[in-house]
């Protein structure tokens, strides 16, 4: 496989995007199947199919969900809001209707933005039995008074949830879990980008063996993840640090909010890259509200998970609505993103712990050929500098991001002094 | 009884100061019993009689000192400065005496205040056998030279220390504790709108069973408080938290001062409903100096008490002055000291620490009727916030404060979602 | 001996720095012992002699070095460079040579300093072999190209590595350790400068018996204070606090850098007097780099040892120059560097934690004299808040510097006031 560039990287992420851009995605049905069977050409996945009634934590799997056409016509016949042309035309999970109804009967179940009068917004009702079209507050305005067709061809019946895994291994069984919801219909910052970086950060991930096995889950939002968690009760163990990815395309600068620990070493690595690349970015406080973060956060796993945005979770006028489209995710800012996931879990692949086995003054750096001869000079090289901080805080205690941070110097610098100790046989993994 | 209205209970407080002004309290005798029976009238007290010399703590219950009559007369027998005028006017246990001298050797036992010229300190000797007398600076300046009759009609003998309780039962057997002093003579910011303030406090949390019983003590400054606190050995393990009332009618600002230990509970709820609130208000950290905070937070005891004042301790030009008179209080300012109190123990009494029952995951709220059906919006309404926080933090670590503080959301909203959960079974307490 | 007193002691310093100035120290030698003879005659010194060939720690004690003569000659035999002039123009460690070269030859073993053409810089090559001479970039220019005679009459041969120490008996052995180098050539305030300083230090403290016993130590950098951490392992354990000192005498203002603890008592006593003294004045976090807090700190070690300088480590210009000279340091800055030693040992010496012997409620201190007995003013003594505040806090958690901190009371007032506590039997130490 060729290395991953980043300016390669950012058209193929939009190009995925791009494909998966009019398929109609929700919590089941075929519409994630089809969307993990695009991402299955880019890196292999193991798809899980879960059976409708499967308990699931404190949840039940429910129906599965299939629509094939919607429409809404006139008397003439003409289809004046048409599933055909954007998925999120209806309500997500809509009972089948078939009926003629005038306007004003018509109307409870017609959903607008009216501030934001061209754009159609994104409804669902997963759990309560409803029908309902979404449409732009312009089309309502202009629809006459009258009789109108109105037809939902969908099916809601017992079958499965489906969800995907695709696993990096590592050099330990430890794992990173980055997880992205593949349940939003025509939404392209809202799912579509987070699934594009987290394939194209998989394939990245690959080019050598990483120290922690990755493994990435696509699954549709609340309740993929909470059944990821239940038939993986053993797993979560094993699972050391994590990370949500949505809304990865937009122009926003970059998001990361904390695990609901705040101290994970998630949490430090994102924030030290975050400062340490120069990127204008934001550091939120964990709320129990947002993505999948919620669910690997609830108090029972706590799990050292954080999430990670552009824009996040509701914070533009075009969150779930029609105007999340493809103009609004850019290859240069999933390209941005990608990136920076690349910094931190390589960050957090070389953070480690070591204890100094020379701990009674400084040991003689000079004779093992790590310390310049010439004395007396004040421009001491950051190497060395570097090596003297990790003898210092090498007392188990600190890792070597403790060491980067206390000391100011770059983690890389800090991390290859460290390899120089250990190979001289001065240091402790 | 009728409930405590502000507008109403603020006149109702003035008048209380009012009758209790003119009484010539101390740290014993009659003045206290007087007060205390104005008190009762209110709310039922059990008044505590304690003879001299029992032993308590460090210290021992002093003779009673009680005072019929006091004044200086120049030679045509005019009483130039008399007690009947003001209780300020003798210094507080003095010894008797009666005498004719001149005003050059009287001065010795003169008190005045050369910066407030008009105003009559207050001074006592409580432990020290002085007399003397406090007087104008202005009175002293027009005193022409010559002899003068001093008299004071005091006795100083063995009798008690009294002081008073009120208990609020409450659902629990732990204890709030408010105190105030009742040992100033007529001064009325300090220790008469403490008083009055505890005393319609007592009545407004009786309105209705609180969670705590909250425990009013009403006793002399110091050797009121250690006594108490002498007789009490065992009772005090059960005060949870604990408020000191003093200058509590002043037009300053409200002033909280924290206990010894600063992050005590009732700090917390201080510092969070004067924050919520809006008003202007000052946070002041422990000194062990001021009120009976000293008593109880000296470090044998060290208890969760803090200290509600207006303007602090010596912190205002008339304290310990007759410019502190019934001029300087107003109803409003007792009404707002009320009503925060009343805030600050409503959120006492219902912070409470949950453990989330289904911790693993959010639970599926929409099915217990608890979360809205439609999926999609942004504007989640602050109520199910709520409930998602409570779930989140209620690990047995977090309170109700803990989660409002970190949610940014009103304590009442995070304490009826903890009720709500609470009811369907999620939380248990 | 007559007490020390500022001015005179900062000049008599400047005389004890310009009589060591001209001798060429090293990390062994002549030039060490000659060093310490001097000092000798200030405060009795015990002189240790350790063998070539030790093993100390990590490190190995090297040869001997000494150095009789050396000097760069023109064809006409003129000293274009003579290390009877500076001991600086000699690379430390020198190998012995006696040779005959072209000067584009010998420009391999020249060090100068483009950037301040006129200075000579100061290198050495302990580790390894190598000879040398460093000269003004001014008189390099001026050399013609052409023959040149160089020679260096040094020997390096087994011998010892010579260091001193000097202590002051205190009332517990648990013990102060103050540490400088004294193994640079002809740099004032980079070690003579700290050397002076300790010296009078020594002598005031032994003025009175101190209460902790004082230690110093002159040794050469590194290897001089790993040898005696080597051959001090069971002292090492009652070494409760310590300080380098270097860089002692030049203008610019105090700079303390902490111990890696980093609240180390020693930390706290010297941010709190630089602080309180009102000192321009920096605080640094500790770095494992600059001078043998480098070994007392290390993680094996972690001695609560700090360092005190003015401009510190590297931090001038002049620094490891020929600029680095007589004039750059004053007796003023050696004055106000002894008294800040003074002030900061005097608050350590006496920081103590206590437990209060009454601390149910306040004792009655107006029986014990310790308090005024007349009550109602507002003008509360200093003394009497010192001795409320000691009361408070003396749980046996809290020390006079926390109480001195927390209070905002000059730290003798506290003090003050817990030896008058103490002296009343309210206090247990």
């Amino acid at each position: 496989m060729a290395p991953v560039t980043a300016a390669a990287s950012g058209e193929e992420m939009h190009a995925l995007v791009e494909r998966m851009y009019p398929l109609c995605r929700s919590i089941t049905g075929d519409g994630v199947r089809a969307t993990l069977e695009i991402v299955g050409e880019y890196i292999p996945l193991q798809v899980q199919e879960v059976p409708t009634g499967t308990q699931v934590l404190d949840w039940t799997v429910p129906q599965e969900w299939n629509i094939r056409d919607a429409y809404i016509a006139d008397t003439a016949g003409n289809r004046v809001v048409d599933f055909a042309a954007s998925s999120l035309h209806v309500l997500g999970y809509s009972v089948p209707v078939s009926a003629t109804m005038p306007l004003s009967e018509l109307r409870a179940h017609l959903h607008t933005l009216p501030d934001h009068p061209a754009w159609v917004p994104y409804r669902t009702s997963y759990y309560k039995p409803e029908w309902g079209f979404c449409l732009a507050q312009e089309t309502l305005d202009a629809l006459p008074d009258g009789e109108y067709e109105v037809r939902i061809d969908s099916t809601l019946a017992d079958g499965h949830l489906t969800y995907a895994e695709h696993v990096v291994p590592g050099q330990v069984p430890a794992e990173v879990i980055v997880s992205c919801h593949v349940c939003h219909p025509s939404l392209a910052n809202d799912n579509l980008a987070g699934i594009a970086v987290a394939t194209f950060l998989a394939r990245a991930l690959a080019e050598r063996t990483p120290y922690y096995t990755y493994r990435f889950v696509f699954a549709p939002g609340t309740i993929g993840a909470i059944t990821w968690l239940a038939r993986n009760a053993e797993r979560v163990e094993q699972v050391k640090h994590g990370l949500v990815l949505a809304c990865a395309g937009d122009p926003g600068r970059l998001t990361y909010k904390q695990s609901r620990r705040g101290d994970a070493e998630i949490d430090r690595v994102m924030r030290h890259v975050l400062l340490a690349s120069q990127r204008p970015h934001r550091v939120a406080e964990f709320t129990p509200y947002g993505y999948d973060e919620r669910q690997y956060c609830s108090p029972g796993f706590d799990l050292g998970v954080g999430s990670l945005s552009r824009t996040p979770y509701a914070g533009y006028p075009e969150y779930h609505t029609s105007a999340d489209n493809l103009d609004f995710v850019s290859p240069e800012a999933m390209a941005d993103t990608l990136a920076l996931c690349r910094e931190a879990f390589a960050v957090l692949d070389r953070n480690r712990r070591y204890v100094n086995l020379s701990p009674y003054g400084e040991p003689q750096l000079g004779r093992r050929g790590l310390y310049d001869a010439l004395g007396g000079r004040s421009d001491t090289k950051q190497a060395q500098m570097a090596m003297l901080w990790v003898l210092s805080l090498s007392d188990g205690e600190h890792s070597l991001l403790d060491v980067a941070e206390r000391s100011g110097l770059p983690f890389d610098t800090v991390a290859d002094a460290a390899g120089a100790l250990h190979g001289a046989g001065l240091l402790k993994a």
